[in-house]
C-alpha cells in the first residue's frame, strides 16, 4: 500500500478579500490527497455525512485515490467557517461544527495497516495515536497539528510526536509548541521531541526543512493574487509526501525536491477557492512551476 | 572612482534582548562602507562630530575606504537610540539627535563626482537629490529610505526614485510606499516609479530582488542568536553594491550573486553588537558563508 492519509473531509465557508464561498468542499485530507495524487495513489481515512457531494467522491476516485478507508455516516459533514484579512497568513475561525467527525474512530482497512507511509493530518492527537497504533511497520510517519491541540491536548500531542518521523507545522505553531521565538532554535527543539525532520511552513515566506544535520529553505512562489489560502499547508504536505512516496529513497536530495513539490502544490491551491485548482492540474503545469522555483532560487 | 556611499555615521544606543550598548558606533554609511570594503574600495560622504572616535576613522582607512568625503565638524555626532523586542524585525526609535547632521550639505570631492556607482543610503531625500545632482555620469544609482521619509517627504522621495536604478527597502516600507499589501505587486509598483531593480529586505525571511522580467529570492541565513539587528539592511546593501562594483557586468547572474553576498554580510552583522563583526572578517569567512547559502538553497 502506498501513502495513507488520515484527516478531515469538510465543508468550508470561507471569506477572503477576494470574496465569500458558502460550504465548499475542503478538509485537510481532501487537500492533501488531491495534491499527493499527482505523484502517487494515496489511500484516505476519513468520514463524511450524507450531504457530502457524490461528485467529489468520484473526483477522488478519478484521481486514483483509494477510498476504502472513507466512511459515509448518517448526519452532516464536518463544517468549518473562517475569515482571512488582507494578510493571508492570518485567519479567524468563526464556526466549527464537528458533526459526523464527533466520535469518529476508524478501523483501518487491512491493506492500509500494511502501509509504509502514513500521514496523520491535523486531527485530535488521541485519534492520531489510535490510528498510528493500527499500522504495522510504517517506514515514514508524518503528522500535522494546529494551535488548538497544542493548547488543549499537549501531553497527547507530545506522545504522538515521539513516534513520528516528519513533523509539519507553521511557524506560529512551532513557536507555541516550543515556547521559543527563534525559528531555528524552535525547529531544533522539535527534533529533540522525536521527529527526525521538521517542516516549518511560513506562508508567503516559504518553508524551512530541518534535519539533524541539514537545513533547507525554499521561498514561496511569488503569487500576486492569493484568492484563498485555505488548504495551502495540507497541499504542501500532499506534494511533499506524494513525492517522497514516489521517490522511495528519502535521501537529502529527495527531501529537498519534495519540499519544492510541496511548495508547487500549495502555490496552485491558493490561486482559487477551495480545491478548484487541484482538481485538474496537468503534469506539465507541475513541471513548469518546479522549473519556475529553480529559476526563482538559483544563483 | 569606485562606489561612493552617502549616509550617516552615528552613535547608536541599542537595547536588544541580548543586552544594552551605550553610544556604540553605527550609521548607515558606516555599516554599508565596511560591508562593501570586502569587495571594493568605496568612498564615503558623511559627517561626524568632535566626539567620533579616531580609531574608527583609522579602521575605515585600514579597510581601504576613501574618506575624502568625510567631514569632521564642531559639535556632537548624530545619535540614535532604539529598542528591539523579541522579534528582531521590529524596533522602536526612542531618541534621535541630529547634531552635526543638521544642515549637512556636502560638496562632493572632485573625484567622487566622476563615480559610476552611487549609493544614497537612508538620509533626507532633499539631501539625496542634491548629492545625486553633483555626480556627473553615474551608471548605477542606488538608494534606501525609511518610513519617516515616506510619510513626511513623499513628493521629494518620489522625485529621487525617478532617477535611481536600484531601490532598497524593507517589506514594511515598500507596502507603505505603494499602499499595496501583496509584496510582489508592491515591488512591481516600485518598478513603475523609476528603478529598474527593487531589493525588498524581509529580515529573517530573506530578500526578494525584482526586475522588469526577473525575480530572485534568497532566504536569510538561519541564525540562532540574533544579537543586534541594527545595520543588517545597510550591510546587505554594502555587500550587494560592493559585489556589483567588483563584478562590473551587472547581468542577471551578478545581481543574484550580489544579493547572496548582501545576505552574507547582513548575516555576520547581526551576530554581534554594532559594527563588531564587520571589523575583521576574513575572505574565507565570506566565501564559507556564501557556500552555506548555496547549501541552504540548492535542490
Amino acid at each position: 500500500m502506498s501513502l495513507v492519509i488520515v484527516g478531515s473531509l469538510a465543508f468550508d465557508t470561507i471569506e477572503t478579500p477576494k470574496g465569500r464561498k458558502e460550504r465548499i468542499v475542503g478538509g485537510s485530507c481532501t487537500y492533501c490527497a488531491l495534491a499527493a495524487s499527482y505523484f502517487t495513489s494515496p489511500g484516505i481515512v476519513g468520514v463524511v455525512g450524507e450531504d457530502f457531494p457524490e461528485e467529489v467522491i468520484e473526483l477522488l476516485k478519478k484521481r486514483k485515490i483509494d477510498i476504502q478507508g472513507l466512511e459515509r455516516k448518517p448526519g452532516k459533514t464536518f463544517h468549518w467557517e473562517g475569515r482571512y484579512g488582507h494578510d493571508p497568513n492570518f485567519r479567524t475561525t468563526l464556526k466549527l461544527e464537528m458533526n459526523v467527525f464527533d466520535n469518529f474512530k476508524p478501523e483501518l482497512p487491512a491493506k492500509y495497516k500494511e502501509t509504509d507511509m502514513l500521514f496523520l493530518a491535523n486531527i485530535d492527537p488521541d485519534l492520531q495515536e489510535d490510528i498510528l497504533s493500527q499500522v504495522k511497520k510504517p517506514k515514514i510517519v508524518a503528522m500535522d497539528t494546529i494551535n488548538f491541540w497544542i493548547k488543549n491536548k499537549r501531553p497527547q500531542l507530545v506522545r504522538v510526536m515521539e513516534k513520528v518521523d516528519v513533523f509539519f507545522a507553521n511557524d506560529e505553531e512551532v513557536k507555541l509548541l516550543t515556547e521559543e521565538i527563534n525559528l531555528i532554535k524552535a525547529g531544533k527543539r522539535v527534533l529533540n521531541m522525536g521527529p527526525s525532520l521538521v517542516v516549518i511552513k511560513k506562508g508567503e515566506h516559504g518553508a524551512l526543512v530541518l534535519g539533524k544535520n541539514n537545513i533547507f529553505g525554499v521561498l514561496a512562489y511569488p503569487c500576486e493574487d492569493v484568492v484563498d489560502p485555505t488548504g495551502a499547508g495540507d497541499s504542501f504536505a500532499g506534494g511533499f509526501l506524494g513525492y517522497m512516496d514516489r521517490a522511495r529513497q528519502g535521501n537529502q536530495s529527495d527531501i529537498r525536491k519534495a519540499a519544492v513539490f510541496g511548495s508547487v502544490m500549495a502555490s496552485y491551491t491558493i490561486e482559487d477557492f477551495g480545491i478548484e485548482r487541484l482538481k485538474s492540474l496537468s503534469d506539465s503545469e507541475i513541471k513548469d512551476r518546479f522549473s519556475a522555483f529553480k529559476k526563482l532560487l538559483s544563483f
